[in-house]
């Protein structure tokens, strides 16, 4: 059963009678294998698997859009609903199902799936159970789709992303966390409030973990190229009278206030979960900040996972850029990777 | 409080000194009634409500986007989930507050607020309750936007927008119900499905009101102008070998298993609403099915509101077509236009 | 020289001085035959292929965007030109070149080039200089992209699509002429001009000869699905008092009325070819008129080549409407058939 | 004559009687005053406007596309051209005149009437020829739309600016110079070509005139907030082994360059000025470098114009960024003023 289906096969053939007076075929059925495509599979119905479907059908990046989870009822009512609404976006092909063949020869896989954080909840308490989780998914993407990307999304975004490796066997490249991607959009967000200007205009970077230990690269911060330090030298230093220090406390607050107030977070992390996609199957070259293996960068001397400016394209994640960081920024970045590194070591079942 | 915080505003405050340093005004700040606006409303931030404001957003519609609900933490967590992908979508200004002075000069309001229909539950049994819902929400929303369109979309949609229309003291030609756009798209996609093309090339339209006494106008579905019931006269007929009655059957079940397999629909309804918002914004002059007052229309003699095919448009309702059907199809538009009735003659405090 | 440089290539190897100081890789360099490819060619850069080039930018459907010709300079001028716009379309690679080898591995090459339609130019007469064109053409697009799917736009159309099949030995379901989908959409325009309504709700096919002898079917034109020749069933007919048989007139006369006033066509052109290749490369199956191998159809016998409402998706055109014609339809169609073929079985050289 | 038509009034005017048996009046016929409206004016079809037309169209930016010019055969020509392709589009009323009065009500008017730039003409040597045509065309434009926004791109662009705001009588902010906008696009789009990444990544500003005296501001090039200069601190200096300076000569020729191979440079500047327009009808808040008044900044003591980076909106130029130069580069700055002042002072009749 690869497709639900409202109603019994033998009411659609019947019907098939009209559509051979209607339709002639013109050529052969295509062998599916043959078909040039533009697949896309997202794991995970939650919040956030929801909120990523709908924002890649509104960006018509997908040919067929896949979905799975074991959870079946809320699985079909999500497919159904989606389609029932397929007149508009330009996604001619919706599937759901628990069994993973649905999502053969995907290009991009976003895994969204795993606990979500609760509300009081350290998110890093959540990785081994996500580890089990992943156990049962990864080996089945990558089993359908060995030449696939993988996006990390669940949480925690950077072990998880570590852990997809592991578990997949792929090359490093062909995995990305996408977390952080987010948390520089919401500084951009917020600097671009404060400023009275646009978020695409304000340019800051979170790097590191996605999580209390990331790193607001506050020698970077810049309007349209003007160092926003050079104006204010004590800017991102504590005790700063305009206190710039707090618009990273809000970013990462930004997440526990949501989940507080609504019970999870997932628009503002869908629209850059679309973005990364887009970036990705267009193959624009772009930068974006995603978890990546860092062995070797800035002194890190594990395979740990954390979020730098990468450029991820159609083939996976092809650069690295090389940021420049004060000494107490790539002292802040080390801080980043040990906390993450103290949870990785322990892992078990890998 | 007009729009929420992330804290106390002093902070603001004291950061507006690096703004000074950086950003020089170069003319007047702006009354806000002189600015040219395209401010959308939703009122509601259930799940029709939240699915709502990520296609605006998705489509980038809209200026502004406010939102208004009672439930104010789910409201503010759902704005600052928003806000914090603000570097995405193009709409640079979402705001919410449980006081409507947030929503003034709308140029267009959806409301979705409202009990939504639970499985087993026959809708029309929540009329009543919604109506008093509504005498909360469209005075305030009137007082606001007093030159507003308003588009209902909670249930039952035919007679709430009936109400709404008594409640608003606006005319007529301002007021739409949009369910049936949705239904008639739900026809299409299965169409669509059967037939192995896309649904914008299947056309089919369910009128009469959003419910079980709809209308699927058989007489004219056709494919590229070829009318499916020249190529099988049976088509819609009870018993036909085919079955094509089912594919209605089916429309109508759509609603009901959605919410059965995952609690609620949103994402083909709010897909159908921005499709739709956008033909009025942008003065498309398309032709939607939505619900409409009929009187004087196919016999009808009272204010009935119920879908037709019509062209809403920026100023509202600007035209309807003279849908040509079959004498069954209009003796079941009437059976349809009853069903109305009875229920909407005994309604409260209207 | 497969793509035009700025200057010396040696300033550019300089430069990377910098750019390894920056941008470390991150994964092998990719085989060009390995990336999973959405490139589309066009063949000419006259008024149309200019139109076509910005048009298919301005919907970001390719990964790369390949030009050729043998106006060296124009060429040049053209790529230089676009690609100092990269910033804002999302169509990362921008080639041209006159050698072929650059439009290796398209999935889509789009043909404009060829002689024009002059003012007061029965077009058929073009037919044998660009079938001499298309010669130089057709054998090198097969040569570098032995599994692409052609668009033919150049005039006339239905004959050169004739052409490019016997030229590139492929199989038939793999071209496709695409000015008919113009037509239709003129049609609609004006349909929808005279009743105050949108093109897209004022449905209209003209088949056949993108020309002189193309078809309006009116038998089935129809605005939400009532039939325009039901409330006027003098529609279509010779001295109707309503004159509608002027709107297919308009039709055809609006290619020369533009010629004549500002020299050639090409936005109504390209917007429509976008669109056909939009269907196309998402795979949407959406019903275009389009020309393509009628043999069998209607009586003919002849591989003949003119307009029908097809299905054309990823792998080419899968699908044939059997459009439901009235017997002076039929017998129009059958007219326009042997208008072709008079000059087809004329052609020397294929 | 506002709107061209294909034939005779009393065609149209005939078939309204099919029209009304289909369509009823569901509200009066609006007052045009009162319609809400989104309408951009172009005033010139030259290569330049052909370009913006269509790019405007393609974003869906307007309900309303005016176009006027003095050729009135080319614009009916483009005018039927554009009108024949409104299926695909979401702009649904064209209309063109040379009278000025269907631009009545603009939000936006685009100017990119005059002569244009030849090849091997200095582009300064234009500009008293297009301020008489300006003459010609400011007045009639505030005449009909005394609350739009202008937006010049004819050249010399800061000149004619200037000359736009004495000409119109309108507040400073009231208008704005297009054409850096564009040689910023080129300079990232160079940058981001030199280190394999997407223009959007590569942040540089050329400010100043748009011509040869413009300034490229080497201290702020970055690249996700890495300062170039500081990668290589001869980058923008003469004799520099990488040379990096050419990059800037690069994007000053690119225009000669493509003027000489195809006689004109329109997509670049199309794609720029829609981009632009997109800001400021959507209220984004972007920062774009546009040619404004700059008295006061800097130490110019005229009213000249010349860009730098602002915040252009709905209601015009709103904001302007104070943009850190080095002292070479303030001294840069000021030889581009005094540039357009040794002009700007010997205008005739202003």
């Amino acid at each position: 059963m690869h497709q639900y289906r409202y109603n019994s096969g033998s009411l659609w053939a019947q019907r098939q009678l009209l559509r051979k007076k209607l339709i002639a075929p013109a050529a052969e059925p295509a062998q599916k294998a043959t078909i040039p495509n533009n697949m896309i599979t997202l794991v995970g119905v939650g919040q956030v698997g929801m909120a990523c479907a709908i924002s890649i059908l509104a960006k018509s990046l997908a040919h067929e859009l896949a979905r799975v989870d074991v959870l079946e009822d809320k699985l079909k009512g999500e497919m159904m609903d989606l389609q029932n609404g397929s007149l508009f976006p330009q996604t001619p092909k919706i599937v759901a199902d628990k069994d993973y063949s649905v999502t053969a020869n995907s290009k991009i896989v976003v895994v969204t799936a795993g606990l979500c954080q609760q509300q009081g909840d350290s998110w890093l308490n959540l990785v081994q159970k996500n580890v089990n989780v992943f156990k049962f998914i990864i080996p089945q993407v990558v089993k359908y789709s060995p030449d696939c990307i993988l996006i990390v999304v669940s949480n925690p975004v950077d072990i998880l992303t570590y852990v997809t490796w592991k578990l997949s066997g792929l090359r490093k490249h062909r995995m990305i966390g996408s977390r952080c991607n987010l948390n520089s959009a919401r500084f951009s967000y917020l600097m671009a409030k404060t400023l009275g200007s646009h978020p695409s205009s304000c340019h800051g970077w979170i790097l590191g973990e996605y999580g209390d230990s990331s790193v607001a690269v506050w020698s970077g911060v810049n309007v349209t190229s003007v160092s926003l330090q050079e104006l204010n030298p004590e800017m991102g230093i504590d005790n700063n009278s305009e206190n710039w220090k707090e618009v990273h406390k809000v970013v990462l607050q930004s997440a526990y206030k949501v989940i507080k107030l609504k019970g999870y977070t997932n628009w503002a992390t869908e629209l850059s979960v679309a973005d990364l996609t887009e970036s990705m199957l267009k193959n624009l070259s772009k930068i974006h900040p995603v978890s990546t293996m860092v062995k070797g960068i800035y002194g890190t001397e594990n395979e740990d996972f954390l979020s730098l400016p990468c450029i991820p394209n159609t083939r996976g994640l092809t650069s690295m850029i090389n940021q420049k960081l004060k000494d107490d920024e790539v002292a802040q970045l080390k801080k980043s990777v040990d906390t993450l590194r103290d949870i990785q070591k322990d892992l078990k079942d890998l």
